[in-house]
């Protein structure tokens, strides 16, 4: 199981959540990264925590002032988001950025609203695919209670299009048991953000997660 | 086979062009249209010709100020591109701009560059899907002559992942032989643009298209 | 005083609107315009009011499928917004489709949200700026009793860039009362939406605005 | 004079650079500063020498994933580009962007392409607004002698609207005698990037620059 801790451009310390996880992760088999802003994807490699950055761009080398090479994010990180809900790409910019971040030996896990659109972006081999309902984002509702069949329609429709492509879970997920639920609903892996980045005890959080795995 | 004519933002005269293609498409099989700007669409379809948008916005009613509503689009047109690669998408829009057309009684017809990208879209389930090879778009190559393994592929790449959904080949036509290669590389229809839009004779370039089918 | 009327991409009907303005604007010396989508231009601009774009692209002919071009909108309508708070430009684009637009034989009229992007934008020499306060749009919250300032604070900002541009009053705007005080305030015109479009009556409150001017 | 040199999404070394930018910076007056990819911005400040971002976003603190966040970009660097001509932003996302970064502790510079411009962007008061003529970019022509007009007018239009703002020029800059030049038109600094970035002596090339001053 992959824990994915998106820290967005919250008001949280970087480092020692990074050093939190670090910590949950040398405890458990599951895997657990922290995805900073890009600017502190350095500091937060240096904790030894799995890193990845929240976005890259489709870009190559070049004059692209502005852009996020993914060739520069992976001189720190493991891996990237992309396509998050907030950081919505166009259709060609996901298949180029895909590439651009395999070419720099990212990993990535590409996000989607719903079954169609996870099809979609499968097309593009990412590793994983992270299925986000919006209407479960920043919510706190559990997607296992609230409505597993988006996962196992997400799980269907990638499977159908490429069933090398891990499905995380994208939204929903606050504790231990919604790990769980997403694990039994076929889903290799959870997205989540403010349940760790805005904890009064983040180590403890990440704990709880995967407490239980 | 379905001739779609893409006016774009030329300096044409929309109206003559689309009374051509009416008449070109009363003595021929395949169906023509034509799609000029979004504010010509009222007199292009007085012609009688049958009519397509360049685009439409996903949203629906509401407080969309300068959006291209499909129902407004809908009360003149009969279809609408997508996603064309001057008018690129974000991906979550295009599921929403498919869903806004056809609940307007718009046909769809979306755009892509290459086979990876043709497969996403067709998991939208849009009418057809029109592949755009950038290499060739504009150029006056033809696509078969040029590289006919990028039809062939989206063809496959679009049966796969629906087999109901019509590839069109939207780059490298100019000629009859044009069409008549992509028709036998399994395309159900082709693009084009200055090659009649530009023409000094835009019928006589619409009756040679059609001429073999 | 100009009283623009937006119908952004609402459910309403268009003509009927447009023939309530014509008949409303027969009878004050005050100037109505109504503002549709761009498919629906021709058929406002026949009812004879003044008709206006709710945007238009910065490019000029071409290659830009999907576009607005500016001479398309101007075989119909006589004028344009720009840069309204649901369709933001960026900063070299309002340049270009303010140059575009005035080309093309159109009025203009770009929107900003504060009078330091009112000062930005009256520095590309539109016909006319329209301030809305992003806190006020849609809120039937009057801008005369809310918040005045902002107002007075834009004609300022404008005048001291160049007091040849006029300066509307793009939000907070509902009854005549509301139409007066944004004249008090040295307003050249009133941009509204809601207040019209979704009227039951929308002649009647046409009227109502324009009473008493 | 303020020599601001942009590394874009080269294939450079960043850290190499920044350190002959650091010790060139030490033997002049004048201000250098080096602008890496934000994932860079950590290991580039870490020489000691001054360093930007090549863009900070306009939001503050939140859900933003893939933003670019004022205040993570200022724990290591000193100032950013906004608005770069690969980078444009919209209007309002202009007046954001130069807040967000100012109430970091961020210096700004400002990008545009032209006089009008200029003086739109000058009215958002950041530090710094840098003339971009597009015809000169990436060319190796020298903006002094293509076209010094254009300087001239961008620092007459930013004094008008506030002549507390520098100017500096942001294209046609290659060689000591193009500062110069700069300096002499009433610029304030200049932005240059490949006759750096892309030297095979970017210690040289920057004691070139800065020689004469």
């Amino acid at each position: 199981m992959f824990v994915l801790v998106n820290l967005k451009a919250y008001d949280c310390d970087a480092v020692a959540i990074a050093n939190a996880a670090a910590d949950a992760a040398a405890d458990t088999d599951a895997r657990i990264a922290v995805a900073p802003q890009a600017a502190d994807l350095a500091a937060v490699a240096e904790t030894g925590v799995e890193t990845f950055a929240q976005h890259v761009s489709p870009n190559g080398h070049g004059s692209h002032t502005g852009s996020t090479l993914a060739e520069s994010v992976a001189r720190y990180a493991d891996g990237t988001l992309l396509n998050h809900s907030e950081r919505r790409l166009r259709l060609a910019d996901i298949g180029a950025s895909v590439t651009a971040a395999r070419d720099a030996g990212l990993e990535t896990v590409v996000c989607a609203n719903n079954p169609a659109q996870i099809a979609a972006v499968t097309a593009f081999g990412p590793d994983a695919v992270a299925v986000e309902p919006p209407e479960l984002i920043g919510t706190g509702v559990s997607v296992a209670s609230a409505d597993p069949d988006i996962v196992t329609n997400a799980v269907a429709a990638a499977c159908d299009v490429d069933p090398t492509v891990d499905v995380f879970c994208g939204a929903g997920i606050s504790t231990g048991e919604d790990v769980l639920a997403a694990r039994e609903l076929d889903a290799g892996g959870v997205l989540l953000a403010s349940g760790v980045a805005k904890a009064d005890d983040p180590r403890a959080a990440l704990e709880g997660l995967v407490a239980d795995l």
